[in-house]
C-alpha cells in the first residue's frame, strides 16, 4: 500500500503506481518509503503476484479500475491487455533484466509505452560468484574443506597457493557484471583487460550507461588497463593470446557468440599462459562448447572452469562435464540475491526521478533493437 | 648468484648482499634481477638452506670468509655468531613476518645492526582467504559444492543469497592484513570500520607506515567510515555494539588480546545484528575463548565463523570445535603464497633503496618494543 506522507501536492494529482510483484511487500519496505517520501505524488499500489511455476507467471487478475487509472507500473511479467486499457500509463519498469518473456505482447509489440528493465541489478552478486570460485581455486579451498569433514589438521606446507596480486583478468563482455568483477579485481592487485564487441576508443564509449549498484563497477570504464573490441575470430584471438589469468565469461548469448570459445580458443589459450587460464562463465552455456571444453580440462589445456551455466539446463546426472578435472559447477544460482526486489526498487526510483526531471530514462529498451 | 650488469660503479666498491634462504634462488629470478639491475655496486650471493623440521633451521654451515664481508644479510632464520663477526653488516633484512624466532640471538641482544622484517607480505592472500569464507558463507556454496558432488542440478530457488553490498565490516587490528580486507569490502560495496589499540584521530596516525604489497592495502588509512580506538572492554565493546556483518579479528596475540571474544562478547555481537555477525579469525587462535565461541555457533549467536587458527593447533580430531555448527576450519594456511620469497625480496629491495638514499628503514625492529 503506501501513499507517503499527507504533504501539500502543489496542485499535482496523485498518481498511480502500481506494483505487480512475486516478492511479499515487506521485502522492499525499505525502499519503497524511499519512493514514497521522495515523490509524494505518487500513491503506491502493491499487488503480490503468487505462481507454482514458471509458466504461470503474470497471469494474475488484476482489476480493470485499478490498472485503467496507472500512471506507472512496476512488474515482472503482468502486463495489461492493450495499449488503450491504459491510457495514462507513461512507464512500464520490468524486474528482469531482459523481456524476452513479454516480446509478443501487444503492449511491447504494438505500443509506444517507454519500457524500462532492471538490468544492472546482477553486477554484485555475480561478480561476488566469479570472485569466490577464483578464490577456491587458487587457494586449493575444496581439499582444505575435504580435510575439515574428516576432522584433520593436514599438513599443507607443500601447498602451492597462487594470490590474486598481478594476475590479468580478462573480461569478455564489459557490462555491469564484467565491470563489478573488474572492481574487486583491482582491488586484489589484478591487471584487468576488457572486451567489447564495438570498439571504445573514447572516453565517453567506456562509460556504462546502464543502471548500476551504487558504489559497484566501473561506471567510467577507468579500471582496464587495456581495452579489444570485434566480432570476428581473428580480434577474439587476439584477445585470449594476452596471457589471461582468469578468463570471465560475460557476453550475451547470440548466434555470434555461440560456441566462442572451442578447441582453438582453448589452445590459443594454453599458448598463452603457463600456468593454466582460468575460465568462469556465469552468461549462458552455449558460449562455450562443452565437449571442447572437457577435453580442455582432461588435457589440461586451462587450470580449470567455474561454471554457474552448463548446456543443457538442468545438466543431466550423466553428463561427462560432472566428472571433468577442475571444474565446479553450480545450478545456475549467481544471480540470487535477497536483495533482488529492493535493488530493482533502486532502478524505478532513478527512472521516477528522471520522470520527474524530464532526463532520458536508465535501461530503456530499443523496442526495434529488442534490449 | 648473480651481481649484475658490469656497468662503472663510480667509484664505489662491490657490496656483498648474502642471501641464506630456505627457497630455490629461480623462484625469486625476476626481483634479483631488479635489484642487482637497480643496484650494480652490489654483489648478490645466494645459499640455499635446506631443512627437513623447523627446528633445524637457521643451522645451515656458511663459511666465515663469505659472511665477513657481507654489507646486507637477507635472512629467514641463519644469523651470524655475533655483530663482531660481521663488522661491515649494516642491515638484516628478515624474510618472517616476526623475529621471535632469533629474539635470544647475540646479534639480536647485544648489537645495534639494523633489522627488518618482512612484516606487510602477508596482506593479500590472507585478506582473499577472509574473502573467500566471506562469500562461501553468504552464497551458500558448500551445499552448492555437495550437490555438484552428487552430480546433481538442484532447484536452489528458494536459498536466500546474502551478497556483500551494504554489508558493514569491522576490522579489529587495521594493519596490512585488516587493510586489504578492507579494499576488497569496499569494492564489493561493504561499509568499513576500524578498531586499533591507539586511537587514530590525525590523517598521518591513520597512515600504513609498514611495508605495502604495491596496489593493495589502504595506505592513507581512507577506507574505513569510522575509526574505534582502545584497550579496555569498554571500548570494545563500544565497536562490536556497531551492527557488524563480518569481523574480523586481525590483532596480534598479546595480554590484552586473550579471549577478546568471549560470552559478553557474543551476546553483544548477537544483540547488536539481527542477521548473525560472521567472525573470521587469521590471527591466533587464543584471541578467542574456544568453548565460549562452541556455544555462540550452537545457540546461533552469531551467523558463523571461518578459522585459519584454533587453540590448540594441531585442533584434535576430538575437538568439539570441529562439529560445531556454521564453523569453516583451516590448518592455519591462509598466510602461503607461492610469491612468498618474491615479496620478501621486494621489502628487501626497499629497503636497499633507503639505504641508499639515507632515508628511514621500512618494517625497522625496535628492539626495546620487541617489533
Amino acid at each position: 500500500m503506501g501513499g507517503g506522507p499527507e504533504v501539500p501536492l502543489r496542485g499535482r494529482e496523485k498518481e498511480l503506481l502500481l506494483c505487480v510483484l512475486p516478492w511479499p511487500e515487506s521485502t522492499s519496505e525499505k525502499v519503497i518509503k524511499e519512493i514514497t517520501d521522495e515523490f509524494p505524488y505518487i500513491d503506491l499500489h502493491y499487488v503480490q503476484e503468487h505462481y507454482q511455476n514458471k509458466a504461470d507467471r503474470g497471469k494474475v487478475v488484476i482489476p480493470e479500475e485499478l490498472y485503467k487509472r496507472a500512471r506507472v507500473l512496476a512488474t515482472l511479467s503482468w502486463l495489461p491487455p492493450s495499449a488503450s486499457a491504459v491510457p495514462d500509463l507513461d512507464l512500464i519498469q520490468f524486474f528482469s533484466a531482459g523481456t524476452n518473456h513479454v516480446a509478443q505482447h501487444p503492449i511491447y509489440k504494438d505500443s509506444e509505452i517507454p519500457l524500462t528493465t532492471a538490468s544492472g541489478v546482477h553486477g554484485p552478486q555475480i561478480a561476488e560468484w566469479v570472485v569466490m570460485m577464483f578464490l577456491i581455486h587458487g587457494h586449493h579451498y575444496i581439499s582444505l574443506y575435504e580435510a575439515q569433514k574428516r576432522k584433520e589438521w593436514v599438513n599443507m606446507s607443500g601447498r602451492t597457493v597462487r594470490d590474486a596480486v598481478g594476475q590479468r583478468v580478462g573480461i569478455l563482455g564489459y557490462g555491469s557484471i564484467g565491470r563489478q568483477v573488474a572492481r574487486v579485481a583491482k582491488a586484489m592487485g589484478c591487471d584487468v583487460i576488457a572486451y567489447t564487441a564495438s570498439p571504445r576508443t573514447t572516453p565517453d564509449s567506456k562509460k556504462d550507461n546502464g543502471f548500476i549498484v551504487p558504489g559497484t563497477g566501473d561506471p567510467d570504464g577507468i579500471l582496464p588497463s587495456a581495452w579489444f573490441s570485434g566480432t570476428d575470430k581473428d580480434s577474439l584471438h587476439e584477445f585470449l593470446k594476452q596471457d589471461i589469468d582468469l578468463l570471465v565469461l560475460s557476453v550475451p548469448l547470440t548466434k555470434a557468440t555461440t560456441h566462442m570459445l572451442s578447441t582453438e580458443e582453448f589452445t590459443l589459450l594454453e599458448k598463452s599462459n603457463a600456468h593454466g587460464t582460468y575460465v568462469a562463465n556465469i552468461s549462458r552455456g552455449g558460449i562455450i562448447d562443452q565437449p571442447a571444453l572437457i577435453k580442455a580440462l582432461e588435457n589440461k589445456q586451462i587450470s580449470g572452469a567455474a561454471l554457474d551455466v552448463t548446456d543443457p539446463e538442468p545438466l543431466p546426472s550423466d553428463d561427462p562435464l560432472w566428472s571433468a578435472p577442475n571444474v565446479l559447477i553450480t545450478p545456475h544460482v549467481s544471480g540470487g540475491t535477497e536483495a533482488y526486489a529492493e535493488r530493482a526498487f533502486q532502478v524505478l526510483k532513478e527512472n521516477l526521478r528522471r520522470r520527474r526531471d524530464g532526463g532520458k530514462l536508465v535501461n530503456q529498451i530499443d523496442r526495434k533493437r529488442g534490449y
